[in-house]
């Protein structure tokens, strides 16, 4: 697969239309591919001068835990995100990153970001842009948590889901394939998984939405949109600011 | 005062040790300073193609809306913090900003950061840095709101709030000044103000920590700590990564 056909890129490509040059610099940050079984963490909240690294396939879920034992999950990785981007910026690692599927990713060093910002300039803003919407991201998961219903929650997360996988290439507005259980769900959203199956239940009988053995199928998205008062906007899509 | 004793000097040179060169281009971003009352807004969700600012003096908070009028707070910001860099990264943006004292902020346009990347990378690195400690702040807002009770959340940002006003100076572990309203308070930590002031009366009471008269006065911090189980370490103020 040539560069510029990675979810990396295309991801990228939605702030900065990508020079050769600038293909050739993600290219090498593409250099180092490993490969991580499911279930297992690749970072651990608390180590030290941890690489980051940028998902080619595969899902994760990244995540704190607490002192009694409970963990929230804060966000799952798509292809073309980063993982642990501050794990390599801050001294420790502030977080957990578990793969949910067999995942493959490409280990970047501080240098190769540190190089890459020094060749292109345009590629620091990409990346800064990249970081400010994985920021947004968790903003809404904030305000989901905090002030949104058990329905609204459900159903924004599910759309967000789908504009993500979108701009990657893997996903359709009829619905996209999702290899996150309901526990993992209910992880995310502050729920309990039996409440998960209610309101997924719910969906399904009001003819809005199905998630059902490992793919989520849109029936309605105005009707979901609506439910959701999903506002795309904070996903910032609308195709590169930079030429 | 000379740019190096700036609250947003102080604050990126925990990240890089920043060279006169750099100082000058942080000198440049400076420039144009303004002038915003409290209580309204420099920034709506919504807006389109709106300049950044880092805040040089006053608080600030940054809110959403929701359909039912509610509101939730993400954060506040403090001198040396960017205000509404997504908004200047993003066509539109996706949160409010409103001032809660006086504020003297300088505004920072596409142009500002893009020249400043340009010229030096370590600045872009560090600017980078500022976002992802952004986004660790929002995470563990999530990770309060979502699984610590009251008294753990209250005292956690309490704390956190001590911590980032260290950075720039404007705290001891003893305490700092605090113009934040207990209705503001409850906005952020999504309790009723009803019990955020329970919860303060209790912390006074055990003398863990008073807050009146806007000023917080930490009496005891290992206690305070081991309530919230609160570890800096998201905050990443080890000195400078980057020499």
């Amino acid at each position: 697969m040539q560069v510029k056909d990675t979810a990396f890129a295309r991801k990228l490509g939605a702030f900065v239309a990508l020079s050769d040059a600038e293909l050739d610099i993600l290219s090498a940050m593409h250099g180092r591919r490993r490969t991580f079984p499911a279930g297992r963490d690749m970072v651990h909240e608390g180590q030290v001068n941890r690489s980051a690294y940028v998902l080619a396939a595969g899902w994760v879920c990244s995540y704190k835990t607490l002192p009694d034992g409970g963990r929230q999950i804060v966000d799952f990785q798509i292809p073309g995100d980063f993982l642990g981007l501050r794990s390599v910026l801050f001294r420790t690692a502030d977080h957990n990153i578990e793969p949910v599927t067999r995942v493959e990713a490409s280990e970047v060093q501080f240098s190769d970001l540190f190089e890459g910002f020094a060749q292109s300039p345009r590629l620091a803003t990409a990346v800064l842009w990249a970081a400010s919407r994985d920021e947004a991201m968790v903003v809404e998961h904030l305000v989901g948590i905090g002030r949104r219903n058990a329905q609204e929650r459900t159903a924004h997360f599910l759309l967000e889901l789908g504009a993500r996988l979108t701009l990657v290439g893997l996903a359709t507005p009829r619905g996209y394939a999702c290899p996150l259980s309901q526990y993992l769900l209910a992880d995310a959203l502050g729920l309990s998984a039996v409440h998960v199956n209610r309101v997924l239940r719910e969906f399904r009988e009001a003819g809005l939405v199905t998630f059902q053995k490992g793919r989520v199928e849109i029936h309605d998205l105005a009707g979901l949109v609506a439910l959701a008062d999903f506002d795309v906007a904070y996903l910032d899509h609308d195709g590169p600011l930079l030429k």
